[in-house]
Parts: C-alpha cells; sequence; structure tokens
C-alpha cells in the first residue's frame, strides 16, 4: 500500500509510523543535499519504520541499574596506562580545542604521565598518548570528558540487554577538569575522589539490597524539575536520599564519609554524570538495527559534533561545533566561549534535557529564556522524534511522555535540529566554565548520515 | 474618594487594595447572612486595606528557621501532664470523631496516663483529661493533631518577629496516631521516635552552621513538584539531603543513626510536619493586626472547621467539617471517611497545599482529578487572596507568586471557598488513613468571622 501526501508532514510520519509507505512530495524548502538521500530513504519506510520500532523499543525497555564504582582500566576494554579517552567524536591533538586540551594535560599530570603541563603538551604533541572517544570504549564524559586510566568510574548495567556504560564522577562546579582546568586545587579534588569519595561510595552501593534503579530515579526527577542535564537538583536530592541511610553503615573515618556526604549535597550536577551513562546504556542497547533512522549518539569533541544512527552503526557523522546562545558568569561573554563540546548531550538523544525541558522550567535561570520557552522547545521536539517515552513524563504536558528517538529523516524534511542545552567552557585550558546556554547540531551531519543510511539500503530513488 | 463599581468585582478588589474606598453593588447571588457584614465592612475598606497589607507583610517577611527538637512540655506554655492538645478549634471528648479519640487513647497509653484503651475512654469520658487545641499553644498537628508532654516536636523560629512554632514529627503513612490508630505498633513507633530519631536529629542539627532556612527549603520544593500539604517528596528530599553530612558527624550507634536516615528516606511525608510549623510561624506573625479581613488560621478537628481572622485575633468561627472527596485505598469507600481532620490546612492559609497545586501536578495521582485541575485550582485561589506570595513562585505560571492572603470578604463576595487537599482517616478510632482528596471550608465560617470583624469596626451600613 502506498499513500500520496501533500503538504501535511505529520501524516505522513504517522503513515510510516504504522508502517504505512509514504511517498513524500516536498512541501518545506528540502534541506540542502538531502534530498537524494530523502529520496531513497522513502523506498524503504516500510523497513525502516520496522527498524525503527525496534531500535526504540530497545531504548524505551533499557533498565540501567547503578551497579558500583570500579578504576577505568579494571572495566574500560583496551584502556592502556597512556590511553586518555576524551568527549565526541575522534579528533587528533592538532585540532583539539582549549579546554579539551586543558583536561588532557590535566590527566596525564593527574597519571604521572607527565611532570608539567609543558610536558604534557609536548608528549600530546608528539604522540605519546592515545586518543579515544568515550563513546568508542563504552563510556560517556561531560564537557572535555577526559578519562584516564586510574580514575573512579561508575558501573551502569542495562540489565535488559546485559551492555555497561561507565563514567566519572562529576567534580561539581567552577575549575574542574572536565572545562579544561588542571591547576593544583584540580588534581587534588580528583585525588580526594579516587581515594575517599569512591571508597565510601562504593562501600555504601554495595550494602543497598537492590542496586539503584536510574531509569526510575530519573523519572522521578523529570516529576520534580530536571530535565536532567543541566539541571539535576532533584536527582541529585533523590539519589543522596537513597544513599545516606546506606552511607551510614560504611566502616571507613566518619570525617570521610560525612566529606563524602557534604560534596554531593553541595554539588547540584552530581547525578549528572549518573543520568549520562544510563542515558548511554540505553541508547548503546538501540545501537546496529539494520535500516534505522534513529540517532543512537550526538556528541562534540569542542571542533566537531558527531552524531551516530542506530543503522550506521559505529560509523560517526560529523559538521563543526556550534557557538551556545546562553547566559554568562559575570566578566565572560561569546568571545571567550568555546565552541559546544562534551557527550553530554547523550541525555537528549534519549528524550532527556533539552528534549524534556518542559518539565524543568526553572532551568531558564541557568540557561537564558523565559519559562514559555521551556515547553515550546519540548513540544517542537515532538516532530523530529519516532515515540514518546514511556518513562520519562512530564506533568506540565498532562503527564505526557518526552520525545524520544530522534529519527535523522525527520529533523531533514523539517529542518528542525535537536534542541540541546548544555554548559559553556572558556576556549583556553586552564579556566573552566563561564556560562550556559542552547545550542543547535549542524544540519550537515544529519544530511551525511541519512545519505550513508539510504547507501547502505540502496536503491535509487 | 468613593467608586461605584457595578458588576466587576475584581475591579472593587482592586480599588480596595489599592486603599480607595469602592462602594460594592451586589451582583453575584450575595452569600446568606453575609450582605450586612460586607456592607459594614465596605464602609472600612480603607481601613481593612491598610491592615490587610500589614497582615500579609508580616506573613510574607516571617522567616521560620528550624531551631532543633524538644520534649513539648519543655517548650509549650502550661502542657501539664494530663494535656492533650489537639488538631482544629476546641473540642469536648463528647462531640470528638473516632480518628481524634483514637489519637488520644494513643496518647495517653503512650504517656501512662492510662493502662488500656478502655481505661482511657472512661478518663477522658469523666474528665480526668485536660483538652486544648494546638493553634492556641503556639503549635500545629496533622490529622487528629495530638501533642502530649513527652513527645519530641520541632523547634521553628520566625527569626523576624521572634515568635515559635511546634509540631511533632512526621510518623510515616499507614497505621499512625495521628490518624486515630493506638495499637502496639504505633505506640513502639513512638517510643523510637523519641529514644532515637528525636536525638539523632537534635544533634545533627545542632551541628550545622546554619539553621535550616524552611522558607527557602519550601520555596525550592514548590519549584520541584510539591506543594507541601499532601506532596512533600522534594521537600523531604532536599531535608535529607541537607541534614545527612550533620547526621554522619552524630556520636551515636552507627544503627541508630542508620535507622533514622531509612526513617526519613522512607517517608516522603516526612517534611510535612515541618512545612506546617512553617506557615503557622508566618501565620501567627500576621495575626491581631485591628481591622484585617485576612485569614491567619484554618483546621479541623474532625467535627468542625474552624477559621480565625487576623483582625479578630484569636477566635474561632466554625462551621461542620466537610467530607473529603477523592480516592480511597482499595477496600474503603466515602461511607469508612471521617469528616475532615487536622491543622494541615495552615499549609493553605499561607499559599501552600491546594492554593499552591499548580506547582505539583502529579498531587492528582493522591488526591484524584487530572493535572489541569491542579493549574485551575491555584488560578481561582488569586480571586479571594490579597498578595500573590514573594515567596512561593509556581514555574508552571511563570513563576508567579502562590495566591497568599485569604480575604475572607472575597470569600464572601465571589462564594469561593479555599481550595484545601488533605488525607482522608477512618470514621473509627485504630484504623488510619484510608485515602486523600479535595474538600471545602463551611462558608458559615466565613460569614460569622466576617460579621464579627464588622462589629469590631462598627457603624451600620
Amino acid at each position: 500500500m502506498a499513500v500520496a501526501s501533500a503538504g501535511i508532514e505529520l501524516l505522513a510520519a504517522e503513515l510510516e509510523r504504522q508502517g504505512v509507505a509514504a511517498e513524500r512530495v516536498e512541501w518545506r524548502p528540502p534541506q540542502p543535499g538531502a534530498e537524494d538521500a530523502l529520496g531513497t530513504l522513502a523506498l524503504h519506510s516500510d523497513a525502516i519504520a520496522r527498524a525503527n520500532d525496534e531500535a526504540v523499543e530497545r531504548l524505551q525497555d533499557a533498565r540501567p541499574l547503578l551497579r558500583g564504582i570500579a578504576r577505568a582500566k579494571d572495566v574500560i576494554p583496551d584502556l592502556g596506562d597512556h590511553t586518555l579517552l576524551h568527549a565526541g567524536p575522534p579528533i587528533g591533538w592538532d585540532e583539539m580545542s582549549g579546554p579539551l586540551r586543558g583536561a588532557i594535560i590535566g590527566a596525564a599530570l593527574y597519571e604521572g604521565l607527565a611532570y608539567s603541563a609543558e610536558d604534557a603538551w609536548r608528549k600530546a604533541e608528539s604522540g605519546k598518548f592515545e586518543f579515544a572517544p568515550c563513546h568508542e570504549r563504552g563510556a560517556v564524559g561531560p564537557m572535555a570528558g577526559v578519562v584516564s586510566a586510574s580514575m573512579p568510574v561508575w558501573i551502569v548495567e542495562n540489565e535488559v540487554h546485559g551492555n555497561r556504560a561507565h563514567c566519572t564522577l562529576n567534580e561539581g562546579l567552577g575549575k574542574v577538569l572536565r572545562y579544561g582546568a588542571y591547576d593544583r586545587e584540580v588534581l587534588e579534588r580528583l585525588g580526594w575522589m579516587s581515594d575517599v569519595l569512591a571508597p565510601v561510595l562504593t562501600e555504601a552501593l554495595a550494602t543497598l539490597e537492590q542496586p539503584i534503579d536510574l531509569r526510575a530515579m530519573i523519572a522521578q526527577a523529570i516529576q520534580m524539575g530536571d530535565e536532567c542535564h543541566n539541571r539535576n537538583r532533584a536527582a541529585t536530592s533523590l539519589f543522596l536520599r537513597e544513599l545516606a541511610p546506606a552511607m551510614l553503615s560504611v566502616e571507613r573515618p566518619s570525617t570521610d564519609v560525612a566529606a563524602a556526604a557534604r560534596f554531593i549535597a553541595g554539588n547540584d550536577h552530581f547525578f549528572l554524570n549518573l543520568s549520562m551513562p544510563a542515558a548511554k546504556a540505553a541508547a548503546d542497547a538501540a545501537a546496529g538495527v539494520e535500516g534505522s533512522s534513529v540517532v543512537t549518539a550526538m556528541a562534540r569533541n569542542g571542533t566537531r559534533f558527531g552524531i551516530r544512527l542506530s543503522g550506521t552503526g559505529s560509523r560517526w557523522f560529523t559538521g563543526p561545533a556550534g557557538t551556545v546562545d546562553g547566559l554568562y558568569l559575570p566578566g565572560y561573554g561569546a568571545r571567550d566561549a568555546n565552541p559546544d563540546i562534551g557527550d553530554s548531550t547523550i541525555t537528549e538523544t534519549v528524550g532527556l534535557g533539552g528534549f524534556a525541558m518542559a518539565a524543568a522550567p526553572a532551568i531558564v535561570e541557568f540557561v537564558g529564556g523565559r519559562p514559555a520557552d521551556a515547553l515550546s522547545t519540548t513540544e517542537e521536539m515532538y516532530e523530529i522524534t519516532w515515540a514518546e517515552s514511556s518513562a520519562f513524563r512530564v506533568p506540565a504536558l498532562g503527564f505526557r511522555g518526552t520525545p524520544t528517538g530522534i529519527d535523522s529523516r525527520e529533523v531533514l524534511h523539517t529542518g528542525i535540529l535537536p534542541a540541546v542545552n548544555t554548559g559553556i567552557a572558556h576556549r583556553e585550558p586552564g579556566i573552566g566554565q563561564i556560562g550556559a546556554g542552547l545550542v543547535e547540531p549542524p544540519l550537515e551531519a544529519f544530511v551525511a548520515a541519512a545519505t550513508h543510511l539510504a547507501e547502505t539500503l540502496g536503491g535509487a530513488r
């Protein structure tokens, strides 16, 4: 069966969702370079609909549980002592932006791979370190996202599909490694996190009768004003609430345990490094479904913004990282801002972050705009997503599920780009966060992805 | 200056708010018995406007801080060993409803004033106990609200006006004293709360550098989906988050401290008994402003619903307690429900609870209705309130402050009764909570209050 639909995109999308082939008659200005790919994909809309149903079903079924904490090299495959993972798609030292270089320097100093920042720079430049994207090792990292061998990382396990995802523990705001700062204060905090915070939390988690169900905790937080990317106040509170009784039974010096509790209580963003691997564990489960046009990763290395589709596996499609439009800390402005950076867009990939902004109108105090913008941002995202979240429901939308499963075809059909809210790093290494705001992925990444998907499916228009 | 306004109530109200005398030409069906009182009050609208400004300013300026915990008899004046405080306006044993009698029996057993339920009943009947409203001793109590001499109570101090308010610690849901249950499980829990929970929290609170600012914490919770009457999930999480590091430094058996943390973590309603005295501390500060028509207390004893106005001091104006319209636990229905009971309506009195439902659409899962009802409930309350909260701001309303300071005249002009959401107690003693829902105060209490206020101001129409 085939239906010709002139003018009403939503009808065509709905037909495809129902597995009916819809030949599209373009009525919006076609996205440059996308016409051929969309034409080919339209020939396969039955198969793509089935594939998308499968990918999104896996995404929704995933049940990420918090299993504990481990040294990165003990759980991340092939993580050598000289390997430094980073956010976003692959990149070499010569192309890295300031904050990513700063974080690389900091991690090298932290690991004892260099005796000074200059030494680290020279070694990085001369190929002494191996660089690889977090995403390619089952991990994610906020902002620069640098993970090195001895850093403690969360172990998040998707109970349903068996895959795992990892992320470092959140350092707090201000001068921190993930924003490219690497001075003594930053390194000492990393040491304390490894020597005190991680062991306390490891022991506390081990005493829980049930592992923490991160999907359930995020679902709660979404009903409490978080979107779990730039606002994690409720989730952090719920996490500490669940863990506090367990922390009290940890057999370590009470000053250490109290310091750990204070560290979490004092950092509204602590949960971000849990919402991210939870999202990664779900998105990875959705990857690799042949023919699926659903996005399974969005990530930025500070230079390029990359995406992956379920149907194109581990391949990256990239474009230049955008400039974040937002609010700056006093003394800083757009001229100081690094281009968009970080793996935290994995939250948007599963229907959180910018896609869940309607749940978190207070986010506008942080990223700019008016409360009504938060609502309209989420509403617009329904136009480019395949489904609605079965777990993440927004009170302000009558408990409608957040828009989930970005359909790369719809991005090209509508010209609507995924809404991302994010922090802003200073463009120079060693400084840190200077603001937060909204940013758009590059359209060309979606054109390239759809083109490649069309090639894999074959058949000219 | 005098303005004649025919038909537009809001205009008249606005003029009065601006201190302009507005002679009202009734256009809605007059509330039975209220015409004369409203006529007299209209002659004094200048003075009433000034008085209401003063009362609401005090209400808003109040800054309730959590100072600690003490035995009730050590901080509540004239609380003898045989005194049992209860919720709502004054009432004798002969008129008490089942759950209030059950709680009285439980408290008598807990204090060792009786050796059995039958013995307690006989002693209550024969005048061996002194009964008095919590509200008349600077306290508030949820549901039956019974406070006896040795129970631990929160000490909440309004830093700005110097007054204090008290409330017992929340017992959790199910079979608990405040719903009139008094079996061994209930009494043992009360004992544990007194012997373990209260000392742990007392020590933890003492180690905080700053006392907890309850207004600030409630303001946060309002932005996280609570309305701080029937939904206190965010506030409870924030409270435990703030207290957890301090609990870790308490020098008591770690099993006790862990049990205390688990008790709080396991009870989403734990914060209710803090939002109530915070509200009481603010409302008491607003009391006693000559000529003010603003409501400073709403409270139910399970038989009668009573209100107080700022301009009529400590006097109660009452009507029959209503029937709660809501959702029941499996196996229970309206036939089992006790009439409306408890001091928790002090939250509505200061712009929380039913007045803040727009902040907490998830509350409808608990009290019934649709999410949109939560929004419209708050919106309607602006019609009967003098001001908007400067502290409690609702994201879903573009951060508008909640309707605050119920003007008893507006209730009579509009016929709109304050929106109250509340728990439902079984009508028999010893059973407990069977549901939750919405209830209306009796109009006649507002008629009586306005009539008395008019008498104090004098001058026939």
